[in-house]
């Protein structure tokens, strides 16, 4: 086999990339490894920056998106008894974010993806990219029981954090910064009604809880706990007690509860990899970088990455302009270490200490203190959270 | 001996409540265990928030100030070969700080004093402050070489960190709250005209480095070092050197140097008690309160408590309301934590881990660059750095 662009990972970032390069006239060929079911039923992230939105309508992608997406102007911060919202459009000069599941996005790009290609092939393992530094690199890949290789003009590493094409970078001169939190979240979908119109975060001395929703029907919501935590040692009911106990604020409120459809615990990381291109190998998205999911900044991320690379390689061949291709790196990752920065600072800010450092406990509060009293700070966490713009 | 207001402690915090409180025609009087010679001489802050000069003025202390006080319109934040200014007029609607050393504010306050009183005592040694819960609490002190008491209706602490008057709290109900950095400070003063027109804050991988000045023929500067530094193991060429090495940006710039008239080694460290009320018991300054420096917010809080205090009490023998009074810890605790917070914040983004941790580094380089990127961001420190409003 051989395409111009050869993608490995077929999720938000690998599929988006595909399609923005379809519609630019320029080849490509997407190896994801898992099956079909499996990409289009993976739960993940599901808050939009506007510039997401914006990408998926450019790639024609956004019909259902706009349906279906429920558009949010803000936030919620509970803490110490009190209740603040952050007012996004009156932070930021108009920006709102929008709610759809990642799994949804995912399906609207498989099911274009099908209907008029380019290639998308399931069940397809990638193995290794050979020669990323010479002008014709190659992905060795396994399909219906053999062994291929995919010949590529570019390779785009879209494969995420346990992803192979991060491996085709020398050690000398490739750098991995990383912090591990000392807490998880217990996540939850929930066929309830959303009990607020917009996103609950919520810290307490029981720890953080975050309300979010996928839909007017389903609910999304997290709960910090330790790592290593069994979802095994947290029945429903104790879920719903512990979630009903970290959001309570007045008899006003109560929090609706419902039959628990998925329930799994994810690690809290950030990561980032230097840098971000080796000669015709690029990453993006989560190959690259990993963040906590506290600022909801994931999936926008490598939806920033694509729309770079998207642009970059449509400069390459609309012009034969290399200028951003050999920008890339640097453009890219000036955003994801202030992406990185944010998700930090969201989380340390909201997050119980497991050591229970009393002085920590007072600079959260401080923090989210001054938040809610200086516009200056309001505006800066609305800025970051509906998203920076693309350095174009 | 007998007085209304019995004041602990005859640094700036203590002698500017004398002069406050003289001006308002309440009795009050200062118990100081050192020398004249000893507090007129020893070396502290310099940096004045526009409160803090306001209230000097309040004082009719700020005949001196006025004249020799150098207006600083902002700081250079200098880090990865680049200067950047934060314009605090710009960013604040126009405030400025003030150059003026401690020890002249002591010896101006000092003077002022024993011109025309409340009593001043040198060598006066408080020992325990006895029954601040009721009507008529007694500062047991011993001076010149026997054992006095000071009855009051008022005690206030002004005694610093080593201060007695804390001891006087209860146990139970008391909280001491306290954070210690893994880095020291390494000061000199010596006697060659600043580098630059205003404070130069600079992070690299050799450390943090500050150049501050004290007039227009006296530098300030400092070295982040190693806690437990022996200031002996630092000879000035030593010093010179390193300062120049922190400070290098191009080759327009270069590092006057001059002789070294003073020379110690600060350790880092966050304190705070609360309350600050107990009774007829009110703590003020450090006291209550310890920041690290590189806000430099120490003696301006110790003002602003100040000057709530001194509104306080006159309120008090003027209206009978105990109404500023019955606030007094929590109006002032909320400013310290913002302060203490903006303390900790500029701490951590200035100074070189001492683990190396490459992460962090990123969060802080990112940090700075957001802080010159973002008009948001750079009006937050602007904000702090000039001062957070009095709470009234």
């Amino acid at each position: 086999m051989r395409t111009t662009v050869g993608i490995i990972g077929g999720g938000p970032a690998g599929l988006l990339l595909a399609r923005l390069l379809y519609r630019a006239g320029i080849d490509c060929a997407v190896l994801e490894s898992r099956t079909r079911e499996y990409v289009e039923q993976r739960q993940r992230a599901g808050m939009l920056e506007q510039g997401t939105v914006d990408a998926l309508h450019e790639a024609g992608a956004a019909d259902r998106l706009d349906t279906e997406g429920l558009v949010h102007h803000g936030i919620e911060l509970r803490f110490a008894g009190e209740r603040h919202r952050i007012d996004f459009p009156a932070l930021t000069g108009g920006r709102t974010v929008t709610i759809y599941a990642q799994t949804e996005i995912v399906k609207d790009l498989v099911a274009l993806q099908l209907a008029d290609g380019p290639p998308l092939l399931f069940e397809a393992e990638a193995l290794s990219v050979e020669k990323p530094e010479s002008e014709q690199p190659v992905v060795r890949f396994r399909h219906e029981g053999r062994e291929r290789t995919l010949a590529c003009d570019w390779v785009v590493g879209c494969d995420g954090f346990h992803g192979i094409a991060r491996d085709a970078f020398p050690a000398a001169g490739s750098r991995t910064y990383a912090h591990d939190y000392p807490y998880s979240w217990l996540g939850i979908l929930a066929d309830v009604p959303p009990s607020c119109d917009e996103l609950i975060y919520a810290r307490g001395e029981r720890g953080f809880a975050l309300h979010s929703m996928r839909s007017p029907s389903v609910s999304r919501l997290y709960l910090q706990v330790p790592n290593g935590t069994d979802p095994g040692d947290w029945p429903d009911d104790r879920i719903w007690d512990e979630l009903a106990a970290r959001f309570a604020i007045d008899a006003d409120w109560t929090l609706g509860r419902g039959p628990v459809t998925a329930k799994s615990v994810t690690p809290m990381r950030s990561h980032v990899h230097e840098p971000m291109r080796h000669g015709r190998l690029l990453l993006a998205g989560d190959a690259a970088h990993i963040v906590p999911p506290t600022g909801a900044k994931g999936l926008n991320l490598a939806v920033s990455d694509v729309r770079l690379l998207a642009r970059a390689l449509t400069g390459l061949y609309g012009t034969g302009s290399t200028q951003l291709l050999d920008r890339y790196s640097e453009l890219c990752l000036a955003r994801v270490w202030q992406a990185t920065r944010f998700s930090d600072d969201m989380t340390r800010m909201l997050h119980a200490q497991p050591n229970g450092d009393a002085f920590e406990n007072r600079m959260q509060l401080a923090r989210l203190r001054r938040i809610t009293a200086s516009r200056h700070a309001a505006a800066e966490l609305a800025a970051h959270y509906t998203g920076l713009p693309l350095p174009l």
